[in-house]
């Protein structure tokens, strides 16, 4: 499998992290794409992904395969003897889905949105609206208080059970940082675990 | 199974239709909840999905299971005898997930916020910035553009089967009839599809 990916981008990482945690990071070949020069713009890229976004994977019949989530389900449904990280039970499944969607609905999506209208990073191809952009900071914070609230009685968003869930917040949490939002003090909760995942080998790829 | 749902609402329609195709739809009890009038943020509905939207499932143990593909993912899990809307190989399973998502980001989230930030539907409960709303609207027009595409050779969008990717598609591009985005005349694969998928007795529930 080859992953063409931005190693400085908040959703490849969580790819990354998935297969550190699986112990499959070294059979990938990861390519390089620049975004803020445009290289995912390009025709040649449009036809793996025509949604424009990093990471793609492809496949080793020759598929694209975009999303992030769709990546890491490939791989978790290909590899099954590897930790699971999407879920053993049905419940344990749609409960990690729940918390997925939760992630990317409402905390990255809002974190996302804040950073690309009030930086206009990507003003080269997209509107930006400021005060939207800026309405979107209260959203993740609030996501904030939230995961401290649901961190405050279990090491991890499931339980006692280190799951995807757990990258995706904790890749997103640090991203965070580029809108300037950082775990509060009085968030000691969100803090600690957030200490506990940054320490894992996966976290540093 | 227990859903708290509101009919006339896209999102909740996705998983009737799910369970509709699985042949389940007579096991689920259905509560009506008025999003209109707020009913979905009081503290009992708040207890069972902190992100205040629905549907949301209860199950049988009692666990709240909130967000549309969760559900039906719990259902998929559970009931593997029945067709599978999700996929069967590692492969299927994962181009699904990329076109669930593919719609929910490009698709549902752009018509959502058009009619949400346009209309002042929801203005009680949150900030509109109409400006950005009408932008979203080029967005979602783009995937209509993009959808008939995708059709010009296949019945549905993964091909010959019939998938959760037809379903959700189905269901935004119906919904869009709210922010007037239609299906254009010169738009026949999308339209052929459509009618295909508006004969089912799925889409009637
Ligand atoms: N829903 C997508 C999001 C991917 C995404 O937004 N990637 C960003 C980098 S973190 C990107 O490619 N941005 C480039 C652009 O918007 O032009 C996924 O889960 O893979
Ligand atoms: N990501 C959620 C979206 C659910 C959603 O946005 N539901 C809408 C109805 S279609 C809702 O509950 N809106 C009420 C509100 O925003 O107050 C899912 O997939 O279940």
């Amino acid at each position: 499998m080859k992953i063409y990916e931005t190693a400085t981008a908040p959703n490849p990482r969580r790819v990354r992290m998935f297969l550190a945690e699986k112990g499959l990071l070294d059979q990938v070949e990861f390519v390089q794409i620049d975004i803020a020069k445009g290289e995912n713009l390009t025709p040649e890229f449009v036809a793996m992904n025509p949604m424009k976004k990093v990471p793609v994977a492809v496949l080793d019949d020759g598929t694209a395969l975009a999303e992030t989530m769709a990546i890491c389900r490939y791989v978790e449904e290909s590899h099954p003897n590897t930790p699971a990280l999407l879920g053993d039970s049905a419940k344990e499944k749609a409960l990690i889905e729940q918390w997925l969607r939760w992630i990317d609905f409402y905390l990255m999506t809002p974190v996302g949105m804040c950073f690309q209208h009030t930086s206009g990073y990507f003003k080269d191809r997209m509107n930006c609206f400021p005060d939207y952009g800026q309405d979107c900071y209260g959203a993740a914070e609030k996501f904030f208080a939230f995961l401290n609230e649901q961190l405050a009685d279990k090491p991890y968003l499931l339980g006692d059970k280190f799951t995807a869930a757990d990258i995706n917040a904790f890749c997103t949490v640090s991203f965070a940082r580029v809108v300037k939002l950082r775990i509060d003090d009085d968030q000691p909760h969100l803090q600690a675990w957030f200490d506990r995942i940054n320490e894992r080998p996966s976290a540093k790829v």
